[in-house]
C-alpha cells in the first residue's frame, strides 16, 4: 500500500522556516507520510485567494487525501481549527472560511469537526505557530489512521468566506477579477459556462472599460501581445495577454469589473 | 523496490494552483510516484531557458527517470505531446524543442512518441491546461509500467530549438549571455572547455563591451564586488559579481555579446 | 521501516536547475531516500539568515535525520564539507559557521567529521558545485547507511558564526532586528523568555527610534495596520505590522537597533 498522502498549503513563503518547521513536526509523528507541497507562496493572509486555489486544486487528488492548509490571519485568537470531509477530500484548516467555496462544488454537505483534543498537539502550542504545534501534529496522527472523532466534537457551523456571484441579465454578464495568476492573466468569477453558452451574441467584453481584443479557445491562437478573452483551466472567465501581463498592461487588481455585453437574446425578436 | 521517480518541471510559478492540480491528477493515477520538484518557477514561456535548464539538470538523475515537463506557450493549438528517451532518460514534453539542446549530450538518437493515445488521458480535456489533463495523467500510466508504444506511434520529426553557437576565431571567441541565474550571474553560450583550451592567452574579456575584471577558478577567489569571469557549475562560461549581481551591474540581459579576445596563437610567430 | 529522510536547504533559488540537478545526484546514489526541501530560497550567501533559519527549523525533525544545507560563500575555496551530529539531529554542511547556532542550543558538544574521502564524491568534482559533486552523493551514501567515520577524520574546530547577543540591563533590553520574514516582519535578537520575564514594567518600545504601537500576544489581537510587538514562533521578540509589512513601514533591516525600555526593576526602590 502506498504511503499515506498529505499535502501541505500555506502563505509562509519560499524563504521562511515556517515550512521546514510543520514538516518536521509532522513527520516526528508520521516519519513515513508522503508530503506533496501544493504551495507556501499563496499571497498572505488573503483569503479569497486560498478559497480560489483550494477550489481549483483539490478536487484533482486521490480519494481521501488529506490536505493541510495554513492560511490564517487569525492564528492566535479563539478562531477554532477545523477537521472536514467534502466530496472524497480530507482538510485541516482554520476555522475563517477559506474552503468553503470548494465545499460548495461538492452536493453533499460537509462532515466537520472541531479539533480540540489536545493529546495531539504539540505539548507546548505557540500563540502564534499553530502549523508546527497544532496542524503538523494532528495531521501526522490522522495520516497513522486516528479516527477523526478522537479530535473533538462534530461542528454545526462555521465561517462562510462570501464568493462573489457575477450577474447575469439578458443584456450583459456582469463580474470581477477574482484573482490574478503569477503570469498576470485575470482571473473572473464568471463561469466558464455562462460564457460558453452565451458566445454566439457576445458584443463586447471589457475590464475596468478597456475592450478586449479576441475571444479565443487557447492562448496559442493569437499573437503575442494581443489582449484575449478565454476559458481557464480553473474552468473560469479569463482575460490576458498572449505571452504578456494582463494585470500590468490593464493596470487590473481583485475586484476590478469585468463585463460581457450581449446582443438581443435569440427569441426576443423586436423592432431594431 | 524503490517507488518510481517523477520529476516535474513548470513555469507555473509559486503561487498557482495549477501545480498542485497536477500533482493531484498525477497522484490519483498511481499514489505510489515519488514526486521530485524541479523547478516550477522557470521564466514563463521562456523554450531557451527551459532547454538551458534541462540540459543542466536532467542528466543527474538514475537511469530510467520519467521528467515531465510544462513549458508550453503552444498549449491548445495542434502542437503535439511527446514522450522521448535520451541518454537513459524518459521525457514527457510538448513538441517545442525544449528538450533538443539535452539530446544533443547524447549520442544516440532519442527515441519520440507522439502521445496521441486519449485513453491514458482525463476524460476531460480542457484547452488550456494539458499539464494537468494530459501529461499528469500519462506520466502516472508510464509510472505504473505502462510501455511508451501504448501512448502513440512512433515519430520521427519534431521541432528542433536553435541554440546559439559561439563563434570561435583565433583572435576572439564570440558568445552571448544564454540565460541569467537567480544570483544575477551571466551564463554564457561559449562552452567552459572552449574557455579553458585557450585561458593562457586571454587578453580581455567584455560584456556588451564593458570589461571584466578577473579570472577566477570560484568565486571565493575575489573580493565581494569584482566582476569575475569563471566556469559554471553547468559547465558554460559564467561571468559573475562576488556576492553581487552581474547582471544588474552590466545591464546585461539573455542576448548580450560576450567577447573573449585572445593574443596570438602560440605557433602563429610574427611581427610586432 | 519508513524510508530514510534526507532535507535540502539552499540559497539556491526557484529558478536554477542546482537544486535539481543535487537531487538527481542524491537520487542516483540512493533512489529510496526520502527528499524534504526545506527551502531554497535563503537569502543568497547570507549566513546569518542561514543560522536563524536552521535554528528555527531543525530541532522539529525526527531524530536522525540528516540535513543537506549548501549556503556557500566559500565554495572552490579551501573551506571544508562537515558531517556533524548535534541535539540528535545529523547535518552536513559548509565550514562556515551556518550551524554553530543552532548546536548551541544543544547541551551535547556536537560530534563533528571532516569530509574528506573523495570516494564518496562524484568522481569529477566541478569547482563550482560543491552541492552536486560532494553534498548530495555524500548524503546519498550516509542515507544508505554508511557510517559517518567513513568520510574522514574527527575534526576539533572549526568556524563559527557570532550570533549577536542583545544588552539586558535594568533599564532597557536592547538588541537588532536578526532577520526579515517573508511577511516583512522584524525578528529581533532579543529572546522572548528575556522580555516576558520583564513585560510588566515595559515602559516603550522602539525600532530604529520609532516607537511601537502595542503589545499583544498574537497578531489577531489588534486591527489591521497596528504596529505591534510579540513573541514569534521562533520565540524570538519579534515587531510586526498586522496584516501588513513592518520592514517597509519602519525603513528597518538586518541590524537596525530595537530597543525595549523599563520601568525601575520592582526591588530598586530609590529617588524619582
Amino acid at each position: 500500500m502506498a504511503d499515506p498522502l498529505v499535502t501541505l498549503t500555506s502563505d509562509f513563503g519560499g524563504t521562511s522556516p515556517y515550512v521546514a518547521a510543520m514538516k518536521g513536526a509532522l513527520l516526528t509523528v508520521n516519519p513515513a507520510a508522503k508530503l506533496v507541497d501544493l504551495s507556501h507562496r499563496l499571497p498572505p493572509q488573503d483569503l479569497r485567494f486560498a478559497s480560489f486555489f483550494l477550489r481549483s486544486a483539490i478536487p484533482y487528488y486521490p480519494e481521501g487525501t488529506l490536505h493541510v492548509v495554513v492560511v490564517d490571519p487569525g492564528v492566535g485568537t479563539e478562531r477554532a481549527v477545523l477537521y472536514l470531509e467534502s466530496g472524497g477530500q480530507r482538510l485541516l484548516v482554520p476555522d475563517n472560511g477559506c474552503w468553503t467555496a470548494l465545499a460548495a462544488r461538492s452536493r453533499q454537505p460537509p462532515r466537520v469537526i472541531r479539533v480540540s483534543e489536545r493529546r495531539y498537539w504539540r505539548s507546548e502550542v505557540s500563540a502564534t505557530f499553530h502549523g508546527r504545534d497544532i496542524f503538523a501534529p494532528v495531521a501526522g496522527h490522522l495520516s497513522l489512521g486516528l479516527r477523526p472523532e478522537e479530535l473533538g466534537p462534530v461542528a454545526d457551523s462555521w465561517i462562510k468566506l462570501p464568493w462573489p456571484e457575477p450577474a447575469i441579465t439578458p443584456r450583459a454578464i456582469e463580474g470581477e477579477v477574482l484573482v490574478i495568476d503569477d503570469f498576470g492573466n485575470l482571473i473572473t468569477n464568471i463561469p466558464g459556462e455562462a460564457y460558453f453558452q452565451n458566445l454566439h451574441r457576445v458584443r463586447k467584453i471589457t475590464v475596468g472599460g478597456s475592450p478586449v481584443d479576441r475571444q479565443v479557445r487557447t492562448y496559442g491562437e493569437s499573437a503575442p501581445g494581443t489582449l484575449v478573452a478565454l476559458v481557464s483551466s480553473a474552468a473560469m472567465f479569463e482575460v490576458a495577454v498572449v505571452e504578456g501581463n494582463a494585470a500590468r498592461r490593464l493596470g487590473a487588481a481583485a475586484g476590478t469589473p469585468v463585463r460581457i455585453e450581449l446582443d438581443n437574446p435569440p427569441a426576443a425578436g423586436g423592432q431594431s
